[in-house]
């Protein structure tokens, strides 16, 4: 298998995390120069479809894109540590919070950013603040739901450390991009990005 | 069970979807007043943790929002027809075409109609055209894409029938609620509306 990656983009970082938490050793990392365009070439794009990173090339030549299906095909090759669940109710669960991480959070988040970052400014027509702004308000007001749900739970949601912290910490993470810090009152918050950022695998793919 | 539902919002009615096609009939409907703002009330949010519809209530008090996360656990509830994959390739292949058509078709659809319907500018803090109009474009692109796609496929992600078609079918359809028609051009992506269209599920939670 190939992995078609991008260093320091947040989405094929999901996936990095994920295989160093699993040990996967046995895929092949193809880098793809997004500032380059290289995701935009023919080639790229007969493969893949779409003109996204991450993708992961299988061995029959089926392309798979969104990071959220790569990470869920890694799990089923290799399934442990469980990052997604371990029977259906749980896995709801734990697919809720990865949504709601990725929706309401890191999405609001990676728009800020494009809208803000000078480097950026390619990936946009045009930055717009007011864009930026909207969408670190969006993202400040599901921190403060996030922040009251970690003052009861360790992690997002299970007992253990699942892929719903991943795409959060992933998602907060690209904001360092541009000097951003959460609000200090966002002492929850702050206790379990602590506590993702120091695992081994956190620095996988940055 | 119970479903806490919404007619006519796009996300509740793709749960309704797949539980018509798999004849799901032991789930309570709960109607919620969006426009009312009954899913606001500190009752409601203190039950689903935000708020948004649809959202399961199962039997042990879990509350699951997040429509795929939903639809996904009914699959473990019902799984005939199968509508998420048999095998981990077929899943990923699925979740991957689901994913697009949601991000790339229904979100800036959904976009489009909240700043440009009369009726939900409750919703926006301020309806404006230029939103409109990027999230249609950008929806359009995608019904580029996805009309190319289904030249030579019948259905968007398998063999059949799955959760993509569903997801990319509603999204398409909300834009009904501002007259909104695909262009014409795009006569694959119309003989495939109108085939899903046409199935006796595709009116569950109209």
């Amino acid at each position: 298998m190939k992995l078609y990656d991008s260093r320091r983009a947040p989405n094929p970082r999901r996936v990095r995390w994920v295989m160093a938490e699993k040990g996967v050793q046995d895929v092949e990392i193809v880098e793809v120069d997004l500032l380059a365009g290289q995701h935009r070439t023919p080639d790229y794009r007969a493969k893949v479809g779409v003109p996204h990173v991450p993708a992961l090339e299988l061995d029959d030549g089926t392309c798979i894109s969104e990071s959220i299906a790569i990470c869920r095909y890694l799990e089923h090759l290799y399934p442990e540590p469980n990052l997604f669940g371990r029977d259906a109710r749980e896995q709801a669960v734990i697919e809720m919070w990865t949504r709601r991480c990725e929706f309401y959070l890191a999405n609001p988040i990676m728009l800020n950013v494009r809208h803000t970052h000078p480097a950026l400014a390619a990936l946009e027509a045009t930055q717009q603040p007011q864009v930026a702004d909207y969408n670190r308000v969006s993202a400040e007001r599901f921190m403060k739901t996030l922040d009251r749900h970690l003052a009861e739970h360790e992690f997002v949601a299970a007992d253990r450390f699942t892929i719903a912290d991943i795409v959060g910490v992933v998602g907060l993470d690209f904001a360092r991009l541009v000097k951003y810090r959460p609000p200090e009152e966002f002492t929850h918050l702050a206790r379990w990005l602590e506590a993702c950022r120091a695992r081994p695998a956190a620095s996988a793919g940055m």
